[in-house]
């Protein structure tokens, strides 16, 4: 395989060069491609990530429970932020797919692009050991890690949007119904949530109270994250 | 902790000496002693685990795809293998269990053995590092890794009978209904299953024919590997 550009940049972006590129390609074959694809590599990468990831968690957060440290685990680890991580290299122009994956823009889909990053955690660890693919991995993942909010994402966006309000010692969050639709057995509420850090007040609707304050402070949250950049 | 028999016996069959003692003490303290215990040990040894099988298999059978390594990772990880081990390791003596815990014997509970396993393991990382104990549990899973028939334990018992018969050019397995049970809706088949090898008839009974041959051929594989010793 000739080095094209983005192949170029996907190198440098993964921070490591293969001794044997052929193991790359490997990584990046769908089955879709036919008999020789990355399964395998998927297997062995996932392996591989849910050590690294558990041991640092493990390193990181001495004070958390084990089922704190398994919840975060499973949240770096799942397909949803490995896709992330898989655009972020911009990944989906370098897979080799089969036609149809191809034609029905498979290179765009979560689960393709997340199978990808393993089978190249995988392929590292073929083509190096395990302490470069685990400094590999630890690299994708430093910014993850580092956020100082994360073992907060574990609590409910109620309770952290409280502890925020606490801790900048602010009014806490008023949350109020603005409507309620439908009859008794398929009831919907729409509730709004009120912060003094922002101007504008969030809201959201699901079938029970509760959710939709939920909801309403997860986007709260959002928004004040976005405050801070 | 002073060094009991039990605990000198158990340090010889895991075959590691702990620089910190303390830190196989928490390993064996379940949860029931109180908040000091082995559940983030668990967490992290649990994590190891997944991790050193999963690269043993992948390195083991080139030829076998994701799904069958993942299978027979899941058959050497889960909590009666690990049970099995620690009671290899006679680790029940040396457990730290809560007042109830101990009444109700749990020491001979699968799962409380398993996650004492799991501990072991974490505080072997913790007390070393990765290659220690990777090795150790490498050195504790090499017979069941030796096992020439592993790849095949996935296949479902008629296969597995019926390529043995294969091997050695024997007659195939006959399978035979010896009873019909029951009305239409609620019926019960006994079946039984003659192979050349074995003087007696094996038989078994299920809900359909189908589960009763499969059953009948566990029974005979059964007892052919107990010919073989």
């Amino acid at each position: 395989m000739t080095d094209t550009p983005n192949r170029i940049r996907l190198l440098a972006r993964l921070g490591y060069k293969f001794s044997d590129p052929a193991l790359l390609d490997l990584a990046l074959s769908h089955r879709s491609c036919g008999k020789i694809n990355n399964e395998r590599l998927e297997f062995l990468g996932d392996s591989l990530l849910g050590f690294v990831i558990g041991h640092e968690l493990y390193q990181r957060f001495p004070e958390a429970t084990e089922g704190e440290l398994s919840r975060l685990r499973s949240v770096l680890v799942k397909g949803e932020t490995l896709a992330e991580l898989a655009r972020e290299f911009d990944l989906g122009p370098s897979l080799h797919l089969g036609e149809g994956e191809m034609k029905s823009g498979g290179f765009r889909r979560d689960s393709i692009l997340a199978d990808a990053v393993e089978a190249i955690i995988g392929a590292i660890l073929k083509d190096a050991d395990f302490d470069t693919a685990k400094d590999c991995v630890l690299n994708w993942y430093r910014q993850r890690l580092d956020e100082p909010g994360l073992l907060n994402t574990l609590k409910d966006p109620k309770t952290q949007l409280q502890e925020m309000m606490q801790a900048l010692k602010l009014d806490l969050p008023l949350y109020q119904v603005v409507e309620t639709k439908g009859e008794a057995h398929s009831q919907s509420f729409i509730i709004s949530c009120q912060v003094p850090l922002l101007k504008t007040v969030t809201s959201a609707e699901a079938s029970n109270r509760r959710k939709a304050e939920k909801l309403a402070a997860a986007e709260a949250i959002k928004l004040i994250q976005q405050l801070k950049k």
